[in-house]
């Protein structure tokens, strides 16, 4: 399935932890940084994710706010 | 300020096309990826964003989506 | 793929309809209810968009809210 | 009180789960369709949310991904 | 309608611009504050949106990061 | 840092609550209103969050719904 998302970053997982109901799961981007997802425990158990598994953080365009320093 | 928002990607705009309203703002992360952003024009105004900025792509963590191959 | 965002709904796309920027797609659901989405044109232009397309509306958990009556 | 969301989807409860802070809500659309919210508790307890209860799913349009298959 | 989100601000509206699908809305909170909404310009013609109507700006809990000096 | 998101409200953190992996704060904004943000634990640490903290709600403009009355 093709996504209209424009962000879809390939990475690796290094770090699920599950709460109560939502989870927090640490990915590590090909070039290197830490992108944090929080999801439902209920996606964590369907997609059986684990660390070490090739994943991907998605983003919405709409979701991103830029900062300039 | 210091921000909740756990993902603050530095990298460098790559290119500013401001729309009637909503302009779309590409970053490239400094690991290499492209995020694409839809802010504001009156955003892209007030920070003067240029292509060859330094700034950062800021998503909260519930607004990442995982996918894995 | 196989996506955390626990609300992928299957419909058919019935209108695109393309912005500066930004457009808005007009999908129906199978179950018949129509779903609005605003995406970049740049993911229109992408994935070809078009009525009649087979196609998902994608909703994480945590944009949902919940209205009662 | 009306509403910008372009997305107010008519259904009823399923199933109420709450965690420690962050309640899952599962919805069946008058359609069929099972959406899956995730609110906070405190939202679950001031709207009495509980199955069999006529609610809907909001969602504002750029908070949907559209997926081409 | 009662709503699961947390954040429900009364206001007025100050500014309704639109664009070529998206609308930008200001709106000046009973305390002062102003706040700036991107919605449809559909939403904006349903709602018949115009400067000074009684309106108000809805966020979610999930959408809100935490800014500390 | 500046931000492209357009509403940065100023107040102060009236209560934090944690939970098993998502916090609920609720900080008073300076006109008066109260508002909930739903962030990680790990940034209530980071930022050292608590009851009294001169702090802000961050909201992009694409997250804000208008109510009408």
């Amino acid at each position: 399935m093709k996504l209209s998302a424009r962000n879809v970053l390939p990475g690796k997982v290094l770090e699920v932890r599950k709460g109560a109901t939502t989870a927090q799961v640490k990915l590590q981007l090909d070039g290197g940084a830490i992108v944090t997802a929080a999801i439902t425990n209920e996606a964590v158990d369907e997609l059986a994710l684990a660390p070490g598994d090739v994943a991907s953080a998605i983003v919405k365009a709409s979701d991103v706010i830029i900062g300039k320093a």
